[in-house]
């Protein structure tokens, strides 16, 4: 096991053993990789996984996988699980739609406001007058389009399979991405990282979109280019933006991005279940896989996700 | 009419103009009071209104008409019309969304996080886990229940008669105010101001609540004791709020709330429609009133709101 070090393994390891005491836990330094069955990992060392000949499965401690399969010796022919408890997908819509009141409500505005003990009140658009658009339409796409619907703000989406879901309009792979883009007046990426979608959150894309448009990307960092992003706001092309992921994660102290007035910086935690929860499904898959019954989320190399 | 000075007035000139030019509209201290039909107010001198003997209707700039009713010679016989155009409730939605999912996401926490370039993680309660108790199911009440249950929020309610919401349990009366609280994992303050509900928001009730409740008032500055916020977030009691009114309105620059890291601050603003809206509504209003039809939300000097 190797996600949170040293400190992390200790805190997974007491909710296994309350979990599954029947699993036998150790860190990954600790291991004799001939002996281990299952691995849980964020951000493994490349070769390591490879070095261990009786792997059965390969457990990701998020829902992307990217740290994982970047190695070059990722053992391929080994089934890697990415990391959906049930809860997880409520969680991201949880942050989906925080994120969008946040940018709706000028939650940064009230905030710098605030540190500095000024009443300066103002009116602002409500969310039906906010069209959605949502990149990736996966589990976590689907749930934070019926949440925003439920907050009254229309919603449409892009993917490169099409969707079917209640009341969002589909717009399907990058011949439909224009017209995707010229009817969002917030865009929220949610989508897996792939060589497809890196760097796609930039300033060719943000030229597109309405003047004054809004941004949340809480797929991954390598989508985005902060310097872009930073310009589009000063610029005005772009309204406001939520951020959640960055390359390379932490982002540094002293990257400007975190005094930008119309940028609110959060530090990966979209999507995040408390530790108890990822134990919980974990061990619930390792249950279900000697009984032969393999989690439906496991990655798939054609896609990269 | 008086509402926002002279510069609001300003404003609200330049709509209802666009939107109704057979209106004579003027500013309060340029007026005729013999001469007055109509009268659109927020916080009127006292013994103005009464001095217009031909008045057929009082127009309130906002929700609440308290500053109006405060006035010990308020015309009671006269029709007054609570500000409460179609998108008001949903604005009320808007906000009331955002400060739940801000309470529970930890948006404070992330904000002083980021003025200081702080890169700090952590995983939080998920929507599902928090049990909102919405104190008054008016329409604004209503709708805000409607989008807190789409975020998966388990909502109740209590008010004064029993309203029957879909999937919201309804507590009725103060008898069953304890019951109310003791399942209240966060209280939502969306109560008129009445002699009923002044000073409700204090240590007696934050007592009552679970460990570490969460609070939101976007109800009036009089129904919380803020000297009692403060101390049960410092003790404990309760684990965050915000507050989008004061008593008085602003809060004084000086005034320690403004920095405790527990608390959020917004001023005034929870429903505020765009003065074009209001405009919109109140030239709407009047040209119903001359043809025979009045507004529904008319002023009850019984109930007090």
């Amino acid at each position: 096991m190797k996600s949170g070090g040293r400190a992390g393994f200790e805190e997974w390891l007491e909710h296994l053993a309350a979990l599954a005491p029947a699993l036998r836990v150790q860190y990954w330094e600790d291991a004799d990789p001939a002996a281990v069955d299952y691995a849980l990992v964020w951000d493994p060392e490349p070769g390591r996984l490879a070095a261990m000949p009786g792997l059965r499965c390969i457990f990701g401690a998020g829902a992307g996988v990217d740290l994982i399969t970047r190695d070059p010796d990722f053992p391929r022919h080994i089934p890697l699980v990415r990391m959906t408890p049930p809860g997880a997908a409520q969680r991201m819509g949880d942050y989906v739609c925080w994120a969008a009141l946040h940018l709706l409500r000028q939650g940064r505005r009230m905030a710098l406001s605030q540190a500095r003990a000024v009443w300066e009140d103002f009116s602002c658009a409500s969310a039906p007058d906010i069209r959605v658009g949502i990149m990736g339409l996966g589990v976590m796409g689907a749930r934070a389009a019926a949440m925003l619907q439920g907050l009254g703000f229309p919603v449409h989406g892009w993917s490169r399979s099409e969707k079917r879901l209640p009341g969002v309009t589909d717009f399907v792979g990058e011949a439909a991405l224009d017209d995707f883009l010229r009817v969002s007046d917030l865009v929220v990426c949610l989508l897996p990282d792939t060589l497809a979608t890196q760097g796609i959150l930039g300033t060719a894309l943000f030229a597109r979109l309405p003047r004054g448009a809004l941004l949340i990307n809480a797929g991954r960092g390598r989508q985005q280019i902060l310097p872009d992003i930073l310009a589009a706001l000063d610029e005005g092309q772009l309204g406001g933006a939520v951020l959640d992921v960055f390359d390379p994660e932490p982002l540094a102290a002293d990257d400007p991005a975190w005094g930008h007035p119309l940028l609110t910086i959060t530090p990966h935690v979209a999507s995040l279940p408390p530790r108890r929860e990822r134990a919980a499904w974990v061990a619930g898959c390792i249950a279900g896989i000697e009984a032969g019954h393999w989690p439906e989320k496991v990655y798939n190399p054609g896609l990269g996700y």
